[in-house]
């Protein structure tokens, strides 16, 4: 059962990052979301504040993948010009949005702080709107690129406003695993056939390490719930042949 | 002053962390490590364990960056082609090092077993190695490019053992940080000024929103501790000026 993977890119803006004085937690969120979309993350990207930089990931992976995400940097402060660089990719202009010039709008504020905060009313032309749940300003899209903020609970409350209609995605893919006191040293050959005995469904091996003992946890995923069970059958088979006992992982 | 950047590209293999089940916190550790060498991170690339998609991204990051390092995709099963993906991006063949040989030989098993934990002996041609500090089989180094383990014990117990014998940086980035609850929007004009008075610092907005309130913490990154000192009082008058009790961040 072979069936059409479509795939997604995430790009994570932010020196921030970078530095490692942030710890990214988006990555994570957006793949298991986007998976109940039929959109498999593929890649993902950390890149600085550089619009050069920024233009050219954009461009490279719109083009490269079906779906692109980006977070961060659409705030008012200068260091925010994700808006800018996505309109330079796109070769566009930003035009002030007066659906957001609106809601900026309603809570006021002296004029300096005003035109700090309408800089986020500034959208790309052919952009639409992702709204921001939490009452901030939106996100955007353009084309096949979502642009979305970095702050964690903003990124997460505009992800549960995409949905089928403005996403077409495959299947979701599916996943079983199971773990033992083994090494991976000592289940590789039989994880090998059963790997290869289903090329459809991916197999992974995780080493973990605990206190109590060193094993491996055992992650199968695909898209035919059918087979996956087939599979975590035999490698629970396989646990207990080798006289250790699987475990929920 | 201008200094020359020393660049550093981390490359995250692994389909755990583009499912989501698995979160990355090699690169958080990684960047903070590296600055002390002097090798500032400027990108970071998950992608999954697909060999030719490694094949390519090894190739363009090694080209484009001073240092680039991976992680993951070195163990003995099947899903580990970390190694073997290197030596194709490096057109070279795998041999089996010697020391390396040894080191898993001394832990005895069944046949089976034991060729399966050689595979993590197979290094590329004219790699050296990077010794592995929790007792387990080492990465390796081929020209720019460094090699680990993605477990996080594991990787952080390799990087401990790199230092400037082997990785030629420049100056370390030093940083300043101070929060206040102010919204970005208030701060956002008095901040591009300070920002353009000191071109060769970073200075970065965060936005945070607490339980309490919400606010924003300044981080000011550059190479010049005297000048982020003069940066960090004024950033810290403009946030008494607005009324606010600046905070350590």
């Amino acid at each position: 059962m072979t069936n059409t993977v479509v795939t997604g890119c995430l790009i994570i803006i932010g020196n921030e990052i970078l530095s490692g004085r942030t710890q990214d937690t988006n990555l994570a969120h957006l793949a298991k979301e986007l998976n109940e979309l039929g959109v498999r993350m593929v890649e993902a990207r950390v890149i600085p504040d550089v619009e050069q930089t920024i233009v050219a990931t954009v461009n490279e992976c719109r083009e490269k993948f079906d779906y692109v995400f980006t977070t961060g940097g659409i705030g008012p402060t200068h260091d925010d010009i994700t808006a800018d660089c996505i309109a330079l990719a796109f070769g566009t202009d930003l035009e002030m949005h007066p659906e957001v010039v609106e809601l900026i709008s309603k809570r006021e504020a002296p004029p300096e702080v005003m035109e700090s905060r309408l800089r986020m009313a500034r959208i790309p032309a052919g952009g639409t709107l992702i709204e921001n749940p939490t009452g901030g300003p939106p996100g955007f899209q353009m084309e096949n690129v979502f642009v979305m903020a970095g702050v964690p609970m903003v990124m997460q409350a505009m992800v549960t406003t995409l949905d089928k209609s403005r996403i077409k995605g495959g299947d979701p893919v599916r996943s079983r695993s199971i773990g033992a006191y083994l090494s991976e040293g000592q289940v590789a050959v039989k994880l090998r056939a059963i790997q290869e005995a289903h090329l459809d469904v991916d197999l992974g091996s995780y080493p973990f390490y605990r206190q109590d003992g060193y094993g491996t946890n055992l992650v199968m995923r695909g898209t035919d719930e059918a087979e996956l069970d087939v599979m975590l059958e035999k490698v629970r088979q396989m646990i207990i042949d080798f006289g250790a006992e699987p475990f929920e992982s």
